[in-house]
Parts: C-alpha cells; sequence; structure tokens
C-alpha cells in the first residue's frame, strides 16, 4: 500500500518564532511531497500531557499510513530516547515521554516501537536543543515516503516505553468516581470518566447533581449540562458560556457518574 | 471540470484540543487526496457573525469547486439543520445558523441549497456534540472528491436559510449613516457603509471628521484615518496603532459617510 | 527543474480576521495545485523585526525552487516596493522594507532582485491596503508555478534594499559584547552572538556568569542556562521556565561571551 505521504505536527512550539516553520521545512526538503498538516502548535509549553490528550483526540482518524510527528520535548538533549511507533495503522514519531500514552490506549492496540537510533536518517549536525528539526522530522519524512520503520533503529518492547501518570476513575458506592483531567478552549471540563452516548445517568459535580444529557443545547443557556464528549467521555458544560469560568475549577476536580436519580 | 480537492476550515475550535485535528482527519479519512486549508481555527467561541465575516472576505477568492466548512455551532445535536450549498462556483457545508449569510450577500447570486439528511455519507455512530467530524467533514469529503451536490439530502430554497440579523445603513441628511460591524487584529474598525476605493467623502466618527484617505500611511503616524477597506467597506484606523483602543469603540459605533467637505 | 510548487506564508495578520484566507485563495486562484505551507499569521503588527527573524531560521531549510511570501507591511499602498527575490534555491515575495534581511544574512548569499512592476501579473483593481492579496500573492502563484523572475518587473541592485536596523556585537576586553534580539514563546533570550554548539565558553548576563551548556536540562529545573540555540545563536534560558520573566527582560538586555572561566 502506497502512504498517503501525510505529516501531521503537533508542537508546543507556537508560531512566531520560526521553529515550526524549521520543522516543516525540513520534513518538505527531505520529502517534498508531503502533505503537512498542523494539529497544534499552541500547546501550553511543555505540557506533555495535552499533546498526549490531543493526539487521542485526534490521529486515530486520520487514513492508514499517516504520520504523526510530536514534538513537545523539555528533556531535548539529554538520554530520553526518540522513538518511533506503528499502532493502529498510524505512525508516530516524537521523545519518549509518555506524549503518546493517551493514542496508544485510544487505539488499543499493542504498538510496534523502534528507539531513533539510525544517524544516517538524521540532519548533521545534531543540535542538542532543536531534536524536532533535526531528528524527528528527518525520520517523519522516511516513514511517509514509504521508508522501514525497522530501519530508524532497533526495536524496544512496548513496556518499555516511559509512561505519563494518569489519574484513573475508582468505583464508589453506587458509582464511579473521576475527575476532570482536561479544560477545553469552551470551557467544558473533560472528565476521565467513560459513558456511552444515550446512556442514563447522572453526574455529581460541585455539589450538584446533573442528569447526562444528549447534548449542550438540551438545557437552558447559562445552565451547567453533563454530556458525553465527542470521544466517550463524560464533561461538564454551560451552555453558551464557561463551566470552568462559571465553577472556578479546572484539572482535578472530582465528578462521580451514578445511575439516574430515581424519580419519586 | 475536475474540482481541486480544496476543502478549506473555519472553526471556533482553537487547535490545542484536538478538534480541528479531528475535523481534518475526518476529511482526508473519506478524501485522502484532499488538499486542507485553515482559514482560521480563533474564532471566539459561538461567534456566527465573525465567521460569517471571514467568508465573506476569503471564500470568494478561491477556486471553483473549492468546498468551505465552516463549524461554528453552538446548536449542534438540536433540531438546527446542516446545509451543504453552491454559489458563485464555490460550495459550501455547515450548519443553518446564519454563518454563510456574509458570503451568500458577498457572492450576489441565490445558491443552491440542500439539507444535509443523507445519512449514508456521515459517520457513525454521530455524536450529538461533534457534527463538525461526523457530518459536515465526510459530507465535504463528499463534494472536494466530486460527488453530486444533491446527494447530500433535500433540495431547499434559499429563502428557508436562518438569517444573521445585521445592522444595515441608513440615508441621513446629506449622508449616509452606518456603524461598525467587525474590529480586526489591527484595531481597525470595519463598518457596513460601503465606498468605492478613490471616492472623495468624508467620513464622521467620534465626533471627528475625516477624510476618506487611499491607504493608512497617507497620515501621520499615530492619526486616525478613514479608507476603503480591501473588502469595500469604510474603516477607521490609525497609523501605526489601533483604533479601537485609541477611540475606546468598537461595534455599535455610529459612523456617518458624507460629500467631501467643501472648501472655503 | 519542475519547482515544488510550495508557497509559504509569514504575515502578522491573525487568522480570525478572513485576511489570510483572502491571501491563501488569492495564491490559489492562480495556481490551484500550489501546496500551501503557513509560518506563522501570529507575528505582532506591523513587526518587521519578527518577520525578519522567522524568515532567516525557517526558510533555509526548504527544498529549492520554494517560495516564500511574507506580509508585514506597514507601509502599504505608499512608495515603498515590492520586492522579489531569489538566493540560496529560495525565492521570496513581499515588501521592501527589511522583511528579507535576516533570511539574505542567512543564506549569506547576494540575491537576485526584482521590483514588482507587471501589473497584468497582478488582480484588478488593486487594493491600496491589501497589497499580499492583490499584488504578492499572485506573484508568488507565478513563481511557483514555474515562471520567470525577470518577468515579475526590473532587476535591482541588491545594495539597493531596505535595510533593518539591526544591532552588532562589539568586541570587549577579554570577549564579546551582544545583546538580546528575540524573545522566544518558551520565554529563551536569543542574541545576536554567534557560538558553535560545544565551544567552551561562559556568557555574562544581568550580573551572573553562566558556562555554555549543552541543553536545557543540563542545570537543575529553575536555573538559567546558557546554551547555543538551533540557528547558532547564544541564548539564555530557564529549565523548565522562562528567563524573560524570571528576569524582567527582554531585547536591548546586554549579553557578553567570555573564555570559560578558569578553574583555580
Amino acid at each position: 500500500v502506497t502512504p498517503p505521504g501525510i505529516v501531521t505536527l503537533t508542537t508546543d512550539f507556537g508560531t512566531a518564532d520560526g521553529y515550526a516553520g524549521a520543522l516543516k521545512g525540513a520534513v518538505l526538503a527531505r520529502l517534498p511531497s508531503a502533505r503537512l498538516v498542523d494539529l497544534s502548535h499552541d500547546l501550553a509549553p511543555g505540557d506533555v500531557a495535552a499533546a498526549s490528550h490531543l493526539l487521542a483526540r485526534a490521529a486515530p482518524l486520520f487514513p492508514p499510513g499517516t504520520v504523526h510527528v510530536a514534538v513537545v520535548d523539555p528533556g531535548v538533549g539529554t538520554a530520553r530516547r526518540g522513538l518511533a511507533l506503528r499502532a493502529g495503522g498510524q505512525l508516530f514519531v516524537g521523545p519518549d515521554n509518555g506524549i503518546f500514552a493517551g493514542v496508544l490506549e485510544a487505539l488499543g492496540e499493542p504498538p510496534v516501537v523502534h528507539a531513533l537510533e539510525s544517524r544516517s536518517l538524521w540532519r548533521a549536525p545534531v543540535s542538542p536543543v532543536f531534536h524536532g528539526r533535526d531528528v524527528f522530522a528527518p525520520v517523519a519524512a522516511h516513514l511517509a515516503g514509504g521508508g522501514e520503520l525497522a530501519q530508524v533503529g532497533p526495536a524496544l518492547a512496548p513496556g518499555d516505553l516511559v509512561r505519563l501518570a494518569a489519574p484513573v476513575p475508582s468505583p464508589v458506592a453506587g458509582g464511579m468516581r473521576g475527575e476532570v483531567v482536561h479544560v477545553d478552549r469552551f470551557g467544558n471540563l473533560v472528565t476521565n470518566l467513560c459513558a456511552s452516548e444515550g446512556a442514563e445517568a447522572s453526574v455529581e459535580v460541585a455539589g450538584r447533581r446533573l442528569p447526562l444529557s444528549r447534548t449542550y443545547a438540551d438545557v437552558a443557556p447559562g445552565a451547567l449540562v453533563a454530556v458525553v464528549g465527542s470521544s466517550g467521555r463524560v464533561e461538564i458544560a454551560l451552555r453558551d458560556g464557561s463551566a470552568a469560568a462559571h465553577l472556578e475549577r479546572g484539572a482535578g476536580l472530582v465528578v462521580t457518574l451514578r445511575p439516574p436519580r430515581e424519580s419519586g
């Protein structure tokens, strides 16, 4: 199968300084036919968890053979490894710092993992402060052009990858207790509690009990609403506003999922 | 004619949460050869009027057959319809909430409108909170790949579209009175008053009377200047600064266009 | 050689107002096969020096024949010239206001320069406030499609280009004194002092003396560190934080590069 030549980019570089542009140039220099797709350059500096969250939400939708480069890399230039992985038909290139934890969990399939050691694929010399440009970009171009994963370096056991500490929900009397793990641009509070769209349930948050609704506009403007978000996680929103601002809370807020409140 | 396969994206998603990335993946999954073009993901949450303004300015310039997906959609999951339109050689996909009002006025040609009802074109299941990913993106891919507009669902009369309430200028003694309808990134105050580039006129705003100038640098640094903007609307700018900050005003500020002040 | 059809875009337009979208549409209208690459639309309004810095860092990496359009253009519509240049295998289109100073210095090769005068290549009519859309975009499409540079207008001597005033380092007793010329998104203070990666040196800044380290994580979290940045300039960073915020300083801060402190 010919890969589609698509290379997505996820960084905390912003765009104004030229680092994201350099990353793009370095991919195209090696594979002028590559088709670049920005996922984000606006992640908070060093926020590996946010990058992991973004990739989990977006990467699985892309066509097979897409190469996803992710560079949130505060440990650049140290002994931390560079990785290239294949999982669920997608390819990933970036640092071994947990950045792929979310998407690997979302894809639910053990990845094939290789460490980046084949310096012949890299730009030379390699700047110790910009592996995105000098290591990850050319390796991504190699893979997007149909190069073998095994050529990037030796195989690693998936269990050897660095993990991200992520809170997990726990059962409580009559329900499941989780917490807010992400606040999105709309001020929606995204939790780590899974639910099926259409499930009957109620959600306890900040002293309130909300029925699980179908969509944001199922409540009046200005009211809190709990829905199943588009990635299957329970989230708390405020219709036409920001739940995070309204509740003055964010990541870490406890949320409990319970059976629907009994009528009577 | 083969469509160019170009799909533009206009949303209020930001990029950091992965929603824009998911939209891109959903287009490419259905049409791997699609050529994505970001118009903006930085619109204020829920600001349908800003999306309408952006599309009016940018969309008419694209080559025929371009598909413009616009998702500012606070009513997602409710009874609001999804639409696909063709006008001026361009195609548009998004919610029926007025988001296409500006571009349809700019194109000045009655559109061919269809409601999105052909679920076979959509992703399944459809999340009630993310029609961008599950409905609009795959329909856009269908159209960008050369699929028929009529296949997306039944035709609608253009007059049945939801409209945006937009202020219209009114004649006053010796002139035309309009108002500021948009403040851009430079702090320029864009009005709803049309004028031809090169017209001789004067502009009254905030107690001042300014001649209609040709370009920003026709006045001294720090001075207010009225020009005909690049979309043919009168705008008030401050050379090398922000007129909005200088006047401490924005949308709604009254602006009157008059004949040139008589010399005397 | 067939050019790759890549057109990069660098502006201070933001994306929310539709100016960047109009620029993209104007390129694609003339060359539907063009492959657009955003470098940045987030430069501070009117910040020509920041655009120059960005292009210096990013543009040299792109494949030969790439066309870079740069529009930070506070003098739009005045007598300032428009330019198209070729240097180092790359092509550049934009205003003659110093915006290409950094990249021409980085490429280190005299450019071939032409003034934009061939109105037949432009959109008509030309708005005096938006040469990006009406002049630079169609000229870029001409070049990206393989059109001749000489067709855009008459040749200019490189020495006739408008220059940017840029501070230059000066020798001092036992070292070289420069200054911070750019603060990046991470709060790193980028200087105009060049050094080779791996050089032994020490850096004086704000009353401190720091050894030149290899990478950010060579010091403890929260400590200042001096490294050679990815474009070969000395920069001052704070591990896991912002040096600019920590020192409460930015552009203009004096930094002196000296031989390594003698042990003793």
